[in-house]
């Protein structure tokens, strides 16, 4: 096929008229597919179904210290939990703090806790005439939301194939000491699959912000979801990185279990310097006796080790790698060659990122929604959901099934077409 | 034994030449005993082992309205869920919010949420010039903890045997606009065990507070923590008597099952007005996408419903029954008619509260110690840790076995008796 920019009205305006027809074909099936959010579908939930029966009641609740689980105490949790999540995290156990089941909570904490405290006796955020942060777009809307509901001021920096901008990112953590954080997510990128290449990663531990309470917040969500045995994307790991750069208070790191055992009802974590920790510490034991210690156990004793871990998560990749090749495929072989649209093939992670013609990403996403396939609302993976290009869409595939995900995608390259087609004839004069 | 203030300085010489021989008498035993929380103990611990396998690999994970318990999503808990609670908590399910692990944690977050975001449209605190907070005392340190940590001023009101004392609560609350919150436990209170007379609750429901964003902080951590089976406290329900007060608003009210089955491995609930309910929620889906709906389950399929929550508390007041008639008669018979201390004897919670004479309870705590039996630090009962007439000591029965208990109770009598008699002997400047 030819590309569309290279065709004359008249060719146009056919193919308009047989992707209509074909878009009424799929709004006859009755639709119900949801595309919206990146959750694990039915069958990577049985994956951990043994995890409940990692604990009985004539099992000791113990830990290999002596603490009883099933009461009161460890602030930051048990040491095996800090053990097995610190070689997930590729950190000193010593370094991280077990939290409750979301990481998003616990990052949605640590901004609360900037706004009414500060951090490390720099003055409270909520003090302050204006609190910035970059948001490296597209991005997680929901980290998005945290930083909006704050009040604080999101600032757009374009994503690259290696990472945020960093000459950006650079000048302008530099210049502006209202930045007080940048949102990060490192490895296969939320929603483009990216992963930060070594000198990002370099050049991030090595900023030098004029606020001396700026943090990297790198949320580290999909540090162990690679779709492939070998070949996966590597991060340099950014605590170390710091710490050799000079920076070690730099950054909180972020990860959860939630993609690898069950969402919600796993257990998240932060790694940070030593500084940092006793910092959060303070606060902490305010804010509760501690979490929940009998779920970090049931996670170690269903896992044992990292190695298990390692093992487990080869299970979710043989479940998503045949989802995401076929979207791939499938985009490959209806959009390719059309110059309408571009589109990421990420090596794990939970999104594909699809960037339409600048203007069409609403119109795709309410044409996909009439005919009954729900996704990621256009706009939502930039700061107040405005995406000035109105180009960027996120396409979900781990939650439906092979044969719904099929349909779906086909019926979305539909949908791509029809606007592109519509758009192009409308610049030629002719809609 | 005649009342000491009766006694000659001699007798008294006498009697703390005795009362010190007894004092090393403990001393040499070596002692390793730890009253200073109010944790259940391992017998209690164990009641609720059967939890472990209330989910096995077997079971439909899912709630009865088809929700995968497994994955993400519904923010304020699973139906059954809040039904169970609600039995328990004695509110309409739709009143309820469940959270995670730790109502301790949902209180905090409610000061910071009020801190940061304002209560229903008023004003953030942190934007006040001022805050402040009543404490009836003697009460829960871990609250006091949370108004100091937000610089919220902490002003205490007198406990008296049917609650706070309300004459002054109601002055107060009518007068000073910063006044916005008070901290109950309405129930079995921490550390009296004191519950609140059906005219203190309809006082509580009818203040008329200056402060639109006035909240009572109903803390009913021991709503069903009776320590016998038909001798027990009643409570008026707060959030029904508000509404009838037309105060529908007035009152957050929170729970959990810390004490009922793993304290950390619980779940947390608060009890609102739909009002408040929305104003939460508001910020609770910015904060997290969902709290651990198979913890729950786990707890749901546990206990089945309100009946079998009912029967679990039955066997932990057998449990500690014993502890606290143990205590309660080991003071009487020890300081019965001594003059130099008072103490509640009460039908449930967690707690004895012992009133020494003035000036002596740190000199208590300490002695105490230095024999090897840690006692919460004299003053905890109070905001800033500062009893004004260092006379309150909070006994914790629950964790120690019962022959230790036996052996850290008399020993606590013997200190009781040296620190009185000291002080008898000073003001007789026979010291």
């Amino acid at each position: 096929m030819k590309p569309y920019a290279e065709m004359s009205v008249e060719e146009l305006q056919e193919e308009l008229a047989q992707a209509k027809a074909l878009y009424r074909k799929y709004q006859d099936m009755d639709l119900h597919l949801d595309m919206r959010r990146g959750v694990p579908c039915t069958e990577q939930l049985d994956l951990s179904m043994g995890m409940m029966d990692a604990l009985d009641s004539n099992q000791d609740l113990r830990c290999d210290d002596g603490t009883d689980c099933r009461t009161y105490g460890v602030l930051g949790g048990i040491h095996e939990a800090k053990e097995l999540i610190g070689d997930m995290m590729e950190n000193n156990p010593d370094n991280i703090l077990i939290f409750g089941n979301s990481s998003l909570n616990v990052m949605y904490d640590t901004v609360a806790r900037a706004m009414t405290h500060g951090i490390m006796g720099n003055t409270p955020w909520c003090k302050l005439d204006s609190v910035k942060f970059l948001c490296p777009s597209p991005g997680y809307d929901r980290h998005f939301a945290i930083t909006e509901y704050f009040g604080i001021e999101m600032i757009t920096v374009p994503m690259t194939p290696t990472g945020p901008d960093m000459d950006i990112v650079e000048k302008l953590v530099a210049e502006d000491e209202a930045i007080k954080g940048i949102w990060c997510v490192p490895k296969y990128s939320n929603p483009q699959g990216i992963s930060y290449s070594d000198e990002t990663v370099r050049r991030f531990a090595r900023l030098k912000p004029a606020a001396p309470d700026f943090r990297i917040f790198w949320d580290n969500a999909y540090g162990v979801h690679h779709l492939y045995d070998t070949n996966q994307d590597y991060l340099i790991e950014i605590l170390a990185e710091c710490k050799r750069a000079g920076n070690p208070d730099l950054v909180y790191k972020f990860a959860s279990t939630s993609k690898i055992t069950f969402p919600g009802s796993g257990i998240a974590s932060m790694a940070t310097s030593l500084n940092n920790l006793e910092d959060i510490r303070r606060q902490m034991r305010i804010q509760t006796i501690g979490h929940d210690k009998v779920n970090q156990l049931r996670h170690v004793r269903f896992f044992n080790d990292i190695y298990g871990l390692t093992e487990h998560m080869r299970k979710h990749a043989d479940i998503l790698r045949p989802k995401f090749e076929m979207v791939e495929s499938i985009l490959e072989e209806n959009l390719g060659g059309l110059g309408i649209g571009t589109w990421t093939c990420p090596r794990g992670g939970y999104f594909i990122s699809f960037d339409a013609m600048p203007g069409c990403a609403k119109k795709i996403v309410a044409r996909a929604q009439k005919a009954g396939v729900k996704m990621t609302p256009a706009g939502a993976t930039f700061p107040y959901g405005k995406d000035p290009s109105d180009s960027n869409i996120r396409i979900a595939p781990t939650y439906p099934p092979l044969e719904d995900l099929k349909t779906a995608t086909k019926l979305f390259t539909v949908c791509v077409r029809i606007c592109a087609l519509q758009k192009l004839l409308e610049e030629n004069g002719a809609a």
